[in-house]
């Protein structure tokens, strides 16, 4: 297995120098070749997808996981229009961001490039497959992609397509490589691939991205958990705060920026409003002392550490912002927090002190988003604090270079 | 030794968060008397560091590391006036660096914000000890230190100085934290430290640095190792071309920016001045084939990739610009790279295409440093292509935060 990733590896490496020479519109050209290659070629993909189907059905693999690795005809059409989208957004690729002069007349430069070689790792979503490809491609990096077994015939059949695309177009068919070979090992290799790979990237459930994160040493984009809390001040809008902590709780459950811990105000005057809205909606409430009724059940030191991920909700009462800091600033895991509070001191503390990528005042944890935050594209949501924090627009994808410019200078 | 860096974790950790809010006023004050207490405690200081001097001397330690080692009032002054010179830098936390308004209403703003906490793992020196502390404090982080053993007793003398001052300051006592453990293990250890440390950053020989990446999953900020290239078009200015070479090569042989082969295309009329001037200032050159002489060592393949860091150089002949590339691109470390040439479009091909932190028109790669690139401070010179790449100011020891003010926004 270690022959795969050498080899694919070697590749990539050569490939990604030819990407890094190329323009916007060689790039763009074969991003719409891609798109159209996908639509083209869908009866192959999706007659693939079948085997793969067929295989998580009779390993007993559950409905949700089953509509993951599901492709249909609109999902293949989803994937042609994001691609198509994906041209129209800034080639980050090339920008000059700053210049300036030394006394000594050496003009210096710092210009924008790709990051090289990226490794993918993910799970059981074939649609990651085009979606990495493209975004690695736009800003002119080769990537080694690593699928789960379980998507193994639809990768394959993705990145034969996107191969055929890249045969008509300016740009190297190595630049995407599938990993074939898709065992426990190989991923371990991969995790320690620091010749070939600039940087890792994994895509799925808390455990995978754990397991990158403590076993590689290819630098990692780390992306996902979200212990995200709403915090409701004394102050809080009684309306807005009930809108707020049911929106960022119940919206989409299932995701990252969702809220899985509500701390109140123990002063608040509409806890028990609030308490009922949950409840209205069907949300499980795991109530800090203080907070009794028939439905509520007892929170423990685990609940606020819990990213329940569905419609559950640990309900915390504080003393006020000081509390609830603290309280973020140990159970959270630093990635969209959120105050709702008319009492503008209390705000600055939160927003200043409050250790997160995203800190909210006023609005829904849920808008932490590449698209929601207008950058067209997401790689992921960073929750790491070197190079990129946050929602992960193309820039990411890219590293910098300083040009310097002189007439013979010495030292 | 897992106690000690867990408990000096903890208090690092808690330090971190009163940092980040202090103001620049308060940082710079605990500079100042950070300053004034190493120049009070000299006496300790050096009489701590004549231990170490001692004990060195007695294991056979060479002149040249115990030079590293020693202290003298002369070279604490240049540290208390150092410190003095970093707070007159702007502090880079609190900046704005973007701002905008979505579409709804909501009001995003990405600031600048500490890392956190900071390790460094440096070799023998023990000035890295009084540098790292203040660059980590005037950017807001708490900082873990790990020095050598043969320094031991100057790290604890100055790191009980600098705690002197910070009682009288503002800031935290903890801020600075010495692991007094140096033990390998505590080292491993503190690679995978990952609850406590934002970053790792190595300071010292290429072995101390490859170690580090290779076994952390901290993520690592890795500076270092300058395998550099001076290229010499067909076209390129006689003087100036020498000039470059001979500056690059041999101004100060020993660090990571100074060059190690010396690429001339096999057309340029001054090659036998070039290895006349090299061979006159004392420096041993592995030829390639072609370049024949006397005092010529053939190069082996094993030459294109040595880091010297000495008075001997490699010497290679190509066919052109596309063929320098090529060899840096294969055998370079990403670092310092120039082409003297008067040819534009070899100059532009040349500066697009080598991968490396630091791309020359014209001019000595021995500019590759923080203070020559006008930032008045250096962290080190990153090689790596995540988060911060070539001189590393200030800001490399910042992340950020997106704060985001809304009026009751929900999705």
């Amino acid at each position: 297995m270690m022959m795969e990733l050498r080899q694919k590896g070697e590749k990539a490496r050569r490939a990604a120098a030819l990407l890094a020479k190329l323009t916007t519109v060689q790039k763009n050209r074969a991003l719409e070749l891609i798109s159209s290659q996908l639509m083209q070629e869908k009866g192959f993909i999706l007659k693939e997808n079948e085997k793969d189907l067929a295989a998580g059905k009779e390993n007993g693999m559950n409905d949700s996981l089953l509509d993951r690795l599901r492709l249909t005809e609109a999902r293949l059409q989803d994937m042609a229009d994001a691609l198509i989208q994906l041209t129209e957004l800034n080639d980050p690729v090339g920008e000059i961001l700053t210049e300036w002069e030394r006394p000594n007349g050496l003009l210096i430069s710092q210009v924008r490039v790709p990051l090289g070689v990226i490794g993918m790792i993910y799970e059981a979503r074939p649609n990651v497959t085009v979606d990495a490809s493209s975004l690695c491609l736009k800003t002119g990096n080769a990537v080694m992609l690593r699928g789960s077994s379980t998507a193994i015939h639809s990768n394959k059949a993705i990145v034969e397509v996107i191969h055929h695309a890249l045969e008509k177009s300016d740009l190297p068919v190595d630049a995407v490589q599938l990993i074939e070979d898709t065992s426990r090992e190989t991923a371990s290799h991969m995790f320690k691939l620091n010749e070939y790979l600039d940087v890792l990237i994994p895509r799925g459930g808390a455990k995978l991205i754990k397991t990158v994160v403590e076993n590689s040493t290819v630098p990692v984009l780390e992306t996902g958990a979200g212990n995200c809390h709403v915090f409701i001040d004394k102050s809080a809008d009684k309306k807005m705060a009930i809108e707020i902590a049911i929106n960022a709780k119940t919206q989409r459950p299932s995701v990252c920026n969702a809220c899985e811990t509500i701390i109140a105000h123990k002063d608040w005057p509409a806890l028990s409003e609030l308490v009922s809205a949950l409840l209205e909606k069907g949300v499980i409430i795991h109530g800090d002392e203080g907070i009794t009724g028939e439905q509520i059940i007892p929170a423990t030191e685990e609940d606020w550490a819990t990213e329940y991920l569905g419609m559950e909700v640990a309900l915390k009462l504080v003393d006020g912002v000081d509390e609830a800091i603290t309280h973020i600033n140990r159970y959270g895991t630093k990635h969209s927090e959120a105050i709702v509070s008319n009492n503008l001191e209390n705000v600055e503390r939160f927003l200043n002190e409050v250790d997160a990528a995203a800190v909210y005042h006023n609005a829904s944890t849920r808008f932490t988003d590449g698209f929601e935050f207008g950058f067209g594209a997401e790689i992921g949501i960073s929750t790491q604090k070197l190079h990129a924090r946050g929602p992960m627009g193309l820039t990411a994808l890219t590293s910098t270079k300083y040009l310097i410019k002189g007439n013979g200078q010495i030292k």
